[in-house]
């Protein structure tokens, strides 16, 4: 065999443990909340024949697909979201009881440059309710929002709403040409990155607005919830907007979510795809990181296949975002194995009373691991000190014949003898490791 | 936007939530179970260099790669197991502790012809312990595959080992020339598939033994596991084995899973990858399907990209055969949600309180979901109906005004009526779902 170079793809990467286990824990949490509110999982092909996919993400998206002849000459893709499968697959099973209420936690992959944060290969997690137009889902996805957050231990945090048909609304009553629109959602999407001179002047030049209607896009964008109607007063998309907004905040309320939620006019993502209400989800004490959760409704985008229209909203979580901003803010503990304690095998003679703890321990919840071999106990704790393991149990023959245990917390070296072969010495030895 | 057909690969499919929900419980349980015994999980890119992978699965292999050239005209290929990925990472990352113990779950591509059960792409679920070369290793696998059928509800199954050195023993003892070696083991291990009659004829053909080398191969097959040493008295590598499958059937009683283990000396697996003790696992009620749970100890393979030679050891578990397995065993139950509770919603007025109702089983620890609408009672049950949702609760304006609620059984119209306002109201409603 050639001496090959063991080596990753740029923009691709390994997840070892210290980071696979709190990044599966944090998933775990995050599925157990869509579960909770009657989400189900679903799985769909990495692979799809390119025609599925394309057309699908404008120009820009497309040449990001990884698309190639497969053995069969087939024209495949690696799927470029969850969005377009979900859609393929609504079209081809229309049996689905709807509202269809689904989840899915994949990867997915970009031919992006790679650069900070931005990797070829990444971890999606959408949410999405296909096939109700109730505001009641949009409410739903707020909602659930919040859980994930508050069940991932973040209490300060806000779900910033708005409903593209204000700004449509909007567009239409300065008189912006339906060519200009998306330039100037684009425009108005970054203010909060670029500020308001940046901003003014982009709406200047790339939306050709005279300074009147730049003027009016900001008077717009500080309008108090309240002062919609009034606001658009004759424009009667921009009054659907206002009370599909005022309708969202009211469930938002009876969730009990609303101190959680605001509206921020100046939430755009991209008039072609949504239709109504438009969600982003920032951490107070992380604002620069972006937007943690994002989404809105798109009724129109279902159709793709040329079947019936179909009502959708959903919520989309940043993955890798999420968990960075969860390290940052001290709510992961790097770990490199699951293991709680390891039980060290004095010598072969007391290594069936070695498995018979271990086996006890686990059925008791732990994660217990045996030392692979009997070698000195300088060596076994060696093992344990850098995987990190918190506790050991450490035991001579004389001790394991009377039936007993000695447990030892490894950073302070506190030792406590057990009795494990009964029933209550299990449960309080691992209420010991349990305790940390 | 061109009317394209919705439609999936042949060799792929979707996994809709009647399938997804058991399927990812089915892993969870694995994975937890993984877990109890130290293992860590981890995740490798599903595109890797194509020289990383070419060269590892032989002529055949080989064919069945997805290997393509990236937009940056680099050679890549899709993952076509976890080994050889496993094999990378290790050599990338030489400071691992050791031993490594590791799972991952994740798909693999393979262009094969698609067929019943055979898929281009499928789910493998790998553990492996790297750098260890104790038997107590070789052992652990064993408990590990007894602990997970166990844990999925099988109690009748039995795990055949065997030690490719005793195989190798038995062809120097009868004189079989090296490249003729894969040709037998190949043979013997279809052995129980096709039947004694055809696999004398197939060693005599294909391995060109004569009449009284097919005779001393059944003799071998036959031994009794304490007959080995003195069938291979001055035969070095034939007594290795020998020692091995008597030390791993001890560590197999310490463990506690002798009843469950076997010595099978036919299981063969191909001498080119093991190198010591080789497994196979078989449900005693669904022989047929074939081993579920496979593996063996390849102490050279982690080598291949010219890093130290590694002692492994691994298990890998068949998702879709056991999955099937478990259906047709009657130990999965097909929902198309995770919903336990549907909450109607009377009215605009009552839907606050249905919020809040919700919102404390679900603190419970329910899956729950509101009904999305205030659509009449009826249009509500037939949701409830077609999700299969066992419990719905119903409640009126006065009811809920009393703090209380009523809990229906869907299947026997059972209600019974719960004060939700109160937490010991709430835990008994949780008991009565969880009861079913």
């Amino acid at each position: 065999m050639a001496n090959i170079e063991a080596r990753v793809l740029r923009g691709f990467r390994d997840y070892l443990p210290d980071v696979m286990l709190p990044r599966q824990r944090m998933l775990e949490v995050v599925s157990g909340v869509f579960e909770s509110f009657g989400f189900s999982p679903l799985s769909t092909p990495a692979l799809e024949y390119a025609d599925v996919l394309v057309g699908k993400y404008g120009e820009e998206g497309e040449k990001l697909l990884y698309r190639f002849l497969d053995n069969g000459e087939r024209d495949v893709a690696l799927r470029y979201d969850l969005t377009v499968p979900l859609a393929r697959l609504v079209d081809m099973n229309r049996d689905l009881v709807r509202p269809f209420k689904r989840y899915q936690i994949a990867p997915v992959w970009r031919a992006e440059t790679p650069g900070r944060g931005r990797f070829r290969e990444f971890v999606q997690c959408d949410i999405d309710i296909v096939g109700s137009d109730s505001l009641m889902a949009d409410a739903e996805c707020l909602a659930v929002g919040a859980s994930v957050l508050e069940a991932l231990g973040v209490s300060r945090f806000v779900l910033r709403i708005n409903n593209t048909k204000l700004l449509t609304g909007l567009m239409h009553k300065i008189g912006v040409s339906s060519d200009a629109e998306q330039a100037l959602l684009r425009t108005v999407d970054k203010l909060p990155k670029i500020g308001e001179a940046r901003t003014r002047e982009l709406l200047a030049t790339e939306s050709k607005l005279s300074a009147s209607g730049v003027d009016a896009v900001f008077e717009f964008l500080r309008l108090k919830p309240e002062a919609l109607d009034d606001y658009f007063v004759g424009n009667d998309v921009g009054l659907k907007g206002a009370s599909e907004l005022r309708t969202v905040l009211a469930l938002a309320r009876d969730l009990g979510v609303s101190d959680k939620v605001e509206v921020d006019l100046s939430i755009a993502r991209g008039l072609d795809y949504y239709t109504g209400t438009i969600y982003e989800t920032f951490l107070l004490d992380l604002e620069s990181i972006g937007s943690v959760m994002s989404g809105g409704r798109y009724d129109t985008l279902l159709a793709m296949f040329g079947g019936e229209a179909l009502p959708a909203v959903g919520i989309s979580l940043g993955v890798d975002r999420l968990f960075s901003a969860l390290q940052e803010l001290g709510l992961v503990v790097a770990k490199a194995s699951p293991t709680q304690v390891l039980v060290t095998v004095f010598d072969e003679g007391t290594r069936a009373a070695s498995y018979a703890v271990a086996a006890r321990l686990r059925q008791a919840g732990l994660n217990v691991e045996v030392f692979l071999g009997t070698g000195k106990l300088k060596k076994q704790f060696q093992y344990v000190d850098r995987k990190r393991i918190p506790f050991a149990v450490v035991s001579g023959p004389d001790e394991l014949q009377r039936g007993e245990v000695t447990l030892k917390h490894m950073s302070s070296g506190e030792q406590t003898t057990f009795v494990w072969q009964d029933e209550a010495g299990i449960v309080s030895l691992a209420e010991r490791v349990r305790a940390g």
